[in-house]
């Protein structure tokens, strides 16, 4: 069964891009970043342009990707097989095409080397700078896209319910971790999103610990922070637990955490400003004497990439509008104790939100 | 037990870098690619630039990092936290600095955007495209870095060999990479180099296929192509398996690209060209008829990361030298009907080569 949107998802996503082009006076977009590409015309391959101009869109790969990219391809998209380089034969779309002379490409994305070779050997043209264009239509989700990303908030929860069985006394962190990815895959996911992080005792207070050897023991924290991949999107889920009865300090930063996590979603809505719902978090971390032991912003957008917009920090500059699918994820960390995070997968909406996430946010005893 | 260099190594590695500065004129390095982060310094996190001066190195880096760099580095780098960004961070360093004015950045790391932010907060120097002055050092392999890709080929060819027992009909692609990622992390595996390929059937002539929902049927060729990552350092192999008894087509290109692989690794020798290893191989899949079917190169170098110089094809330009490590992966892709690929791992040595990979490369039958 495959979630993957119809054509007509893809079509008006072009057509967005289209108008964007044409509001900034583009002629045409060079699309390198593979996500985008992905967004745009359904191929999966790792090597890949798309040319977009107003009136046709090009794919261009190599020979190895010359069946997958027939049956991936959306209608409306062409595709051509670069004999030597990708360079070369977008310098030769770049003859034939009628387009004008301005064509944007994606400067975050475009190495320096890459912006170099593309003046060399696709000069017909003049090359400006695209700035985000394609990010800031992919922050907003359609109705499919939320649907990926359930589906893969779904696959995580199921797996995370087959794996506590192994958080016992004695298991190492990356024992645990192999357990957590084998059943993901199992239940259904794709690559992971990004390498789970298994943090226990004073290992969950690294923010960005990596599974160690370190084993479990009677007391400990348990920091479990994963997600699962379904048709390309990504999940993004923090769960905690501890090893037998929690102690009052456990208890107390972990009851904070999920205050700060309740605020932050009740503030979570279209027209609301990011930095408003980071502010709901802070907040209720500050009042609790423990804001100098949350170092990072409280969450990001999640799609085809695990990290991509909106941020939800306190330099956010974005609102948030319908359709925006954000993580929500304060934190208290306390330095060679232990720390708490947790972290949700939450919609914007008209008037309210949708969170995704369903598994208990509770400090489950083990 | 680490098999981490010894601080030695890396500051050994650190003077070379320095010595091809002076080379080059250039008055300092920045470096943005986090292998080559890893291989200077040991540093393992996410985020972080590396400021290399004739008299000093500096591993700017943020907040989450902070206990893990003091852990990791090696002695001779001074650790930087930045405050609020990497740059605004390396501009303050720069200020501060003994350094002339040239200082090299890596342009085939650095996006367009990012050198322009570059030119902003850190304008005090005149920045210059640094080339491949740290892939070329790093193709070169120390006796420690050996020894890592030797273990992560162990790793890989254990895990294989206990996932031989899923290989059965009814069992979908997917569910026997699933089975194989389990096993290479409970083998020892750090983060998968890349996502095993497991093709079968016709699927097994996609030279990129990704595992699917397909099943196992009798008289499938199967084509499993994955690798395991020690200390950083990446494994790439690829065998064939058939299930039950394999037919004379399948025997037959099997055999092919058997003596393919056997004749290019006679030539990987230090001081030949890396195209004559690929003509090797080549040249044997020609005479048997199939030269249109092998469409890609006969291998890359393998390192930290799994793709990395030199590369081992016709258009090389380098000679090999002792301590290179690459894959020799020749192949022969029916469209339709299967394919087959076989990759090993060899060292380039003063008057020959070293073959790290041990698992028969025969067309196994199961």
């Amino acid at each position: 069964m495959s979630r993957e949107p119809a054509g007509d998802a893809r079509s008006l996503r072009l057509r967005r891009v289209r108008d964007r082009l044409h509001e900034v006076r583009l002629d045409g977009l060079l699309v390198s970043h593979l996500p985008g590409i992905r967004w745009l015309t359904g191929f999966t391959g790792s090597s890949a342009f798309l040319f977009v101009e107003p009136g046709s869109a090009t794919l261009i790969t190599d020979f190895r990707y010359r069946t997958q990219a027939a049956e991936e391809l959306v209608d409306g998209v062409a595709i051509s097989i670069a004999e030597s380089d990708l360079f070369v034969e977008l310098g030769r779309c770049l003859q034939e095409c009628e387009s004008g002379p301005r064509v944007g490409f994606q400067d975050h994305d475009l190495t320096v080397r890459d912006r170099r070779v593309l003046g060399e050997k696709c000069g017909s043209v003049l090359w400006e700078p695209a700035g985000s264009i394609l990010e800031d239509l992919r922050a907003t989700k359609d109705a499919g896209e939320i649907d990926s990303i359930a589906n893969a908030v779904e696959v995580a929860e199921t797996a995370l319910s087959e794996t506590t069985g192994f958080m016992t006394e004695g298991v190492s962190e990356t024992e645990l971790a192999a357990e957590l990815v084998y059943r993901l895959h199992r239940a259904g996911s794709g690559s992971m999103p990004f390498d789970p992080i298994v943090a226990s005792g004073p290992r969950s207070a690294l923010p960005h610990a990596r599974p160690g050897d370190r084993r479990l023991r009677e007391g400990d924290l348990l920091l479990i922070d994963f997600g699962a991949r379904v048709d390309g999107y990504c999940s993004d889920i923090t769960r905690m637990f501890v090893l037998g009865a929690a102690q009052p300090w456990q208890r107390e930063i972990h009851a904070t955490v999920l205050e700060a996590v309740d605020r932050a979603i009740a503030a979570t809505s279209a027209g609301v400003p990011a930095q408003d719902v980071d502010r709901a978090a802070r907040n209720v971390i500050s009042e609790a004497g423990f804001e100098k032991y949350f170092g990072h912003g409280t969450g990001h957008g999640v799609g085809l990439e695990v990290h991509e917009g909106p941020s939800v920090n306190a330099r956010s500059r974005e609102t948030l509008g319908p359709g925006n699918v954000v993580t929500i994820e304060p934190a208290v960390y306390l330095p060679g104790r232990g720390g708490v995070r947790l972290e949700e997968v939450v919609v914007a909406e008209e008037g309210g939100r949708r969170v995704l996430t369903a598994y208990p946010l509770a400090l489950r005893e083990l």
